[in-house]
């Protein structure tokens, strides 16, 4: 291996992020207990999730927007107006959320500091996800942070392209294995899977993966044995 | 001047796109005409934007959000949910609205192309932006699109480094004074000034700038001239 970038997602690999989306998630159906059970709200919530994907993309905004839609949908139209604003709320706690680093993070960054370029490759949204590095207090490990739409094939060999590097020069680390480690193989690069306890429905695949190219490791500071 | 990288700003620089803002400010005036005046109406919607700028950054859906929070102020939380459901649907044909290039754009980088390095640099959300990059044609003449939190000294300076260019070396064009010149020649670039006919209030500045790297241009076209 001559790895020269390492790319960190940023959610749920870095710091908690998918239980605050479980917790206001778990607000939501509460708002509305009185229209569906909780397992009907939570489905009708990521279909509407999921069909403004394309709209909206990832990220707070777009699911403010989509638990509101969601409401709308379940109550016909009768929701009260006070629902809405408390969605709203929900919604500008989960932006003020502080950062809880996950275990091993700084002691994994303090050791790889110097020895490789790192960055942050996240989806979502570029001024939250600012926000949280700032937060974190991680900001000085980082060359910088790329933010993409998605992530695919394409837009990891623009990722590739930008940081003026081969593809086997790149080792992403994550917790998704759809969107950290397959497109990252398949455009020839490396790629460590850090699982997290929750995984968001959409980020979630079945599939036992053979590469050379890629680790699984059971907590962040196991890539340090694999560098 | 030894110029390597020109930076275009996206909204109303390339395309057209204020105008949408104020179509759709124009008709949550309309579905709130019983409440209060326009004028009213527009202050305190704007008045609710900036307020959430920090939280919510540039970009329709943080617009979406505020405006539905302005309603709520504005009727005393009486407000239909009709209502909500209209503003939302504004936003999302906002999201969905035609790319309409500005005159002389396409000239004027099939000129520039292959001279310099042309990158866009921009505001906003970026599965938006890079929605309308696409839909605009104009893909193909750019090397890559970057996204800024804020158009500031600090941002412009991370830009610089990013390009791996020098301070001069770096011309921004734009609509924006406060924008796409003021930080731009703080940190020491080059930067054309291509006034739109409309300006967002949150970026108008009263300013007469005299810098040797400044110059202002009636349209894009006469970018050509300086270069």
């Amino acid at each position: 291996m001559n790895i020269k970038v390492i790319a960190f997602d940023a959610d749920d690999t870095l710091w908690v992020n998918e239980p605050y989306f479980r917790q206001t998630e778990e607000q939501f159906c509460v708002l509305l207990q009185q229209y569906a059970s909780v397992h009907e709200l939570e489905r009708e919530l990521l279909k509407i999730e999921l069909a403004n994907l394309p709209l909206y993309g990832y990220g707070i905004k777009g699911f403010i927007l989509s638990m509101i839609e969601a409401a709308m949908k379940i109550t016909q139209n009768t929701l009260s107006i006070d629902v809405v604003r408390q969605i709203m709320d929900l919604g500008k706690q989960m932006l003020n959320q502080p950062i809880e680093l996950l275990d091993g993070v700084e002691e994994v960054l303090e050791t790889l500091k110097g020895k490789y370029r790192l960055v942050v490759a996240t989806k979502g949204d570029l001024l939250d996800q600012e926000r949280k590095l700032k937060k974190s207090g991680l900001n000085p490990y980082f060359h910088h942070i790329e933010i993409m739409s998605e992530k695919d094939d394409a837009n990891y060999l623009k990722l590739i392209k930008h940081l003026d590097i081969k593809p086997e020069e790149l080792l992403m680390i994550g917790n998704s294995l759809k969107s950290d480690v397959m497109p990252v193989l398949n455009i020839g690069g490396h790629a460590v899977h850090v699982p997290y306890h929750i995984t968001w429905a959409h980020e979630q695949i079945e599939h036992s993966i053979d590469n050379e190219r890629f680790k699984s490791a059971v907590t962040i500071k196991d890539i340090l044995a694999y560098l």
